[in-house]
């Protein structure tokens, strides 16, 4: 015996034909002694009824929840008054049910499944992801692969796999090791990207490549990271950033056409990583919606409120009325986002009430030119070292968006890129420069005299981030081909040639054999999917996910190991202490 | 500047135009003035030609071999007796000749790259990759690849990505380990296939599933096996053997199509294992050719020739005519795979003679005639038990095969799948019955009742291979889902219900939920590839593969680790002895 159909497929077109269905038992409901089974697959959901003098009525009345059935039977149109729309509108008249295997009782209601604790739903995934809207993640997940595949296919890339037990890349997380039982004391990394493998592809002559890889990086995971996670990565020769741009835009709209029905506009709105800071406080803003800051530094130069008169930035937020609760849980925000506080007037006519009102009076007119903070609305203010200042404010935009659902009067979806990232950043603690992105990322051509003079930090990186409804999707650069440039960038890193072989050895003699212009980009692809999905969590649209302890709760791993087993890949426990 | 094309896709039509072409100089030779430079990329090389008067001479002049520089000129056809063919009959006279980056003197000649030894190519793997022949391996991998994802995605089948952090399972090779560090004293296995989880994606109702999942074995690395290595693994629902061979069959026929413009015949011959052994000593024969064994056991039965009279089984070949070294080297083979030698005779008219001429007096007209040996011909006999007699003249056939390249006159690709494998098989050295290829393969539904007898030998599984020129490319099975069964086969396989429950624990609570009928395949991708690619080895179709010591020659991985690294992550490494 075969389906007819799945489930999803049935319409109109197959009203009072005799069907053959396989599935999942959902509700089982008994009325007026007749059964009533709703019957599920991947597709959709059917009501199967089963009359007292149906064939089927004896193996029907065994089934229970979860039972794995088949139902042969006629497709119809239920009676006027229980249509409720879409497959609603029918059910199946069945005239045979077949149990094609039995079912404990789940251990809990799959319908309520998504108010059950999520400990749970992990340790009995297979169960959970029977639920209709997980398998709709794992279905567009799947789609985009293959969409991405057939694109990236066309346009010419050559999917290599890289591999999966190497060593150290300069990433700079921690690292997952893996023993090597044939090289005793020794050790593989599992990749935390193919970073340089992808490079080296470049110089290998391979033109364009792309992969979904499997990254490892072994950090304290903070909500919402894998262990493990899925990029796809890319790397092209030959290249400038136009270009790059211009093929991820493509496939990132194809992708959307084919998966979702969504035509993204192309091109991308481009902001450089100062506007996007400056304005919205995030080098990846939310731009589904419209509120940015206004620069009122000047407004309070030489004034008579020193928070504001000595602050190297201030910048205002208009909001709409707020609560004094509301405002309180603002400032508890940008104060966890680095700020003092949080300053705030609101609008009361042609001046301000409450707050630092009595700070602004002279600058009431033009502070409501500049911000069109509407009657009663809430001025919201950050001052200090720009970037403290803006970054506070951010965090305080996004709370806003959330305050006031503010995204959704925006479109669905709203990518743009971020560029013109830093090239070095001075980190405090250490006192030296840093790379942003990582060592081999270029600078701007215009910017390189700048190495090694006072203004190292206003050199701009060929660098750039994909953004997506306020995530940061995806981030790539073109990278050095120049052993001279890439000279200076080890010298600005403090790195002495001895040290920049040791960090980064045979793939420094790589670059000296050939290496052509290239550069690419990866995409998160968990959090694009997560937001494509329009999914809370990454785990939504991760088939079987770690706690945030790294445990499989189904698996239960990672898990103790034979002192046999250690003693063959030559490790043992430290012991405690 | 960008080029004007790929140079592979030169052709007639761009005759007297001027194009522009990046990629890597290969050959430079100096003549009569001139120079010429061969200009490589990923699709194809042609040669560049630059006069003395040349604007582009100065800079070419400074090329070396593996130079990466940009060319523009007009391209033409070669003076006729100089044309070598396809892009050989043309030429890029040069007006520009840009350096974008130059090279060290390559440690090979590309050129000759074939004859360097494996561990410099390794060592280099970034430049052996650069040889037309290596790119060719990589890009009809990819092909693959994107070819079987539009075939599976078009057929329903979802990609789902499982765990590489997971715990052992049932395929009994040994583990990589991971130790965890947020749980001390614990480990993560990789894992050695996807065969749990792409059952639990059933169990959850994926309905159909496929993956190119990444795989590790830390086995002792025989000739031709990799640490890792990649499968196309697939899974269905409601599905019979017959519904998963007919899908395989049209996807490898998609493949072979898309990619080599091959045609397959479908559908694909079948053989059961008995007759696979029977007639070619091997569950993977190579169909290429058609030489078979011929039963000549009656022949002996009651006759003077102690070794065969008593054999279980006497399997004869029937070869050419062989020298005496020859039949010793086919001996030796004979005897490193079980047997205790290798008994042979020489047709001469209507008998025979030499080897065991003598004891074959009574039995030669039905020998021509059974075995249809032409004069002059040598027939090759096996005697004994029947897996060992068959399995040693196996061997002898395929040396047979590379002796007289008899491979050569079939078909450049023959599939077929062996079906029928033993449930079970009888392991001499513990005594017990042990599964062939998992412990959840269904046995034939008729088979069932002999469960438990002494006839459990004889119980067919439900598993099939796919077996392409010899080697077994696919292998699946359709997966038992009742619990009677399941219970049955551990019973088989002595395991008592603790002991099932301890080895497969959450796996059997998964199965008891609601598990529908399944069964799958997966397809050992880097073989696969290295057939169709008509390459020697699997590490000729992957990019960075491991040597025989699971050693990364270029990236020097695996290698010790910090002190640090390790006490964080929770392990030391044992003192020795």
């Amino acid at each position: 015996m075969k389906r007819t159909s799945y489930i999803g497929q049935l319409n109109e077109s197959n009203a009072h034909q005799t069907v053959i269905l396989q599935g999942w038992v959902g509700r089982r409901r008994d009325l007026g002694g007749l059964i009533f089974l709703e019957l599920r697959d991947r597709s959709g959901t059917v009501q199967v009824e089963v009359e007292p003098d149906s064939p089927a009525f004896a193996e029907a009345d065994t089934v229970r929840a979860e039972y794995v059935v088949e139902v042969e039977g006629r497709f119809q149109l239920r009676p006027e008054g229980q249509r409720k729309g879409g497959l609603g509108d029918y059910e199946v008249i069945a005239s045979r049910v077949t149990v094609l295997n039995a079912a404990r009782t789940p251990p809990f209601e799959l319908e309520k499944g998504d108010q059950v604790a999520e400990d749970i739903r992990l340790k009995y995934r297979y169960l959970d992801l029977r639920r209709p809207e997980m398998q709709r993640h794992l279905l567009l997940r799947s789609k985009a692969m293959a969409a991405a595949t057939a694109f990236l296919d066309a346009e010419g890339f050559v999917q290599v796999e890289t591999p999966m037990l190497t060593r150290s890349t300069p990433e700079g997380a921690r690292d997952f090791l893996v023993p090597s039982r044939l090289n005793p004391g020794e050790f593989y990394a599992l990749p935390q990207s193919p970073q340089l493998f992808k490079q080296l592809l470049m110089i290998a002559g391979l033109d364009r490549y792309y992969q979904f890889a499997r990254c490892f990086r072994d950090e304290d995971l903070r909500a919402d990271r894998q262990p493990d996670f899925t990029q796809l990565d890319m790397e092209m020769s030959f290249v400038t950033q136009e270009d790059v741009l211009d093929v991820q835009e493509r496939l990132l709209a194809h992708v959307f056409r084919t998966v979702l029905g969504v035509d993204l506009p192309l091109p991308f709105p481009r902001l450089s990583y100062f506007d996007a800071m400056d304005r919205y406080g995030s080098d990846k803003p939310d731009l589904r919606f419209d509120l940015s800051f206004v620069d009122v530094t000047d407004l309070f130069r030489g004034g008579e409120f020193k928070a504001f008169t000595d602050a190297e930035t201030v910048k205002v937020l208009a909001a709409p009325e707020l609560t004094r609760k509301q405002i309180d849980e603002l400032e508890r925000v940008a104060k966890q986002n680095g700020a003092k506080g949080l300053a705030w007037v609101k609008r009361d006519g042609d001046s301000f009430t409450g707050g630092i009102s009595k700070f602004v009076g002279e600058q009431a007119a033009a502070l409501i030119e500049r911000t069109g903070v509407e009657p009663g609305g809430t001025l919201l203010f950050s001052a200090g070292e720009w970037k403290k200042a803006v970054t506070a404010l951010g965090a305080v935009r996004l709370s806003l968006r959330d305050l006031f659902d503010l995204a959704a009067s925006g479109p669905r979806f709203h990518v743009s890129w971020v560029v013109d990232f830093p090239q070095l950043e001075f980190d405090e603690e250490t006192g030296s420069w840093t790379y942003m992105h990582h060592p081999f990322t270029a600078p701007h051509p215009a910017d390189i005299p700048l190495f090694g003079t006072g203004r190292q930090g206003e050199i701009r990186a060929q660098a750039y981030d994909l953004v997506l409804n306020g995530y940061e999707v995806g981030g790539g650069s073109i990278r050095i081909h120049d052993p001279a440039v890439q000279a200076k960038m080890f010298q600005a890193l403090g790195f002495s040639e001895a040290e920049a072989r040791e960090k980064f050895g045979f793939f420094l003699d790589a670059l000296s054999y050939g290496t052509p212009p290239h550069g690419g980009i990866a995409w998160g692809f968990d959090r694009l999917v997560m937001v494509m999905a329009d999914a809370g969590s990454i785990r939504e649209v991760i088939a079987f996910p770690k706690n945030n302890r790294g445990v499989d709760l189904m698996a239960e791993s990672p898990s103790p190991v034979d002192q046999a087993q250690l003693a063959e890949v030559g490790v043992e426990v430290r012991p405690e202490g």
